[in-house]
């Protein structure tokens, strides 16, 4: 399972960068906890790093039940493209977020392949 | 394990259902990324998403230690009161706010009993 | 791995608590759902409970990943200066939000070393 879990610590430190720039549009913009809107560029940065969190919950479980009921090297090749697509998004959402669906769907598609593979999976090893 | 990963797979099915529809009311009623309010069925939709990944958060770590330190089938078989409580939430909320307690209880019901019946199985396991 | 899953249940029935003191403070504040703004009290409830649910997404995986491929012993060890780490940021930012980096810091810095830490371990065990 190491390579499932080296690109689980990818993805969340990449994460972490998002949370970083989060803090980072917050001092720059002087937008003031607990608010969460007040500048645009602060806002995209916030939703950036929230729909990455949305999107994780799903990822990680999911590559984890594929790297553990189908295979783990291919659960992480696949998963290994939900962080390229999470740069695509950030990068597009920061310059306009009527841009950002091409990153999202490439995160999607790797998330979606894990959760339903691992479920198949799953269900061939009970039967 | 089997049973606790197609419970997992389950409720993270019904939770991208959930997200599929914050974008389809984000569309319908032109609330344009990143602003998450402007409309009242968008911000029901967004809200009933957000509320689920925060319960997701607590629900799949402690089903799996329920079926690691407890019994498997006895954790899939709690857990899957959690996606039935969260279609009754989406139902109500989405109709009326202030009628989501039912639906939130029987997910918090489900998630709080695989919490405290894990712990106490690793705790017993541990001594 | 016992260790492990008793510092998760602790931060995640931390967390549960969180929860409550939303709830808690949009009945006493009349703010109806799905606003989530409205009273600053509220409003930093709804925050505290937001950014750890933001943080748990990292630690819990970390503390695993450092479990399995470090030592479960020391994850626990490090990993319980998470929720009081926590406790620290609810406290200071119930009073006043600016004062709220000490607690996230020590949270963070659990966090980042049994991430990195897990990293590591993974990487060396895969060699």
């Amino acid at each position: 399972m190491e390579p499932v879990v080296i690109v689980t610590a990818a993805a969340l430190i990449q994460y972490l960068f998002l949370a970083y720039q989060v803090s980072a549009a917050r001092v720059k913009h002087g937008v003031r906890a607990p608010a969460t809107t007040g500048h645009p560029e602060f806002e995209r940065a916030f939703r950036i790093h929230q729909n990455t969190l949305e999107a994780l919950v799903v990822f990680i479980p999911a590559m984890w039940m594929f790297g553990i009921y189908v295979h783990p090297l291919a659960a992480a090749a696949i998963g290994v493209l939900f962080p390229i697509g999470r740069e695509v998004y950030r990068r597009s959402y920061l310059k306009d977020p009527s841009t950002r669906t091409p990153g999202s769907a490439i995160s999607g598609v790797a998330m979606v392949t894990l959760l339903l593979g691992g479920l198949i999976g799953a269900v061939v090893s009970w039967l």
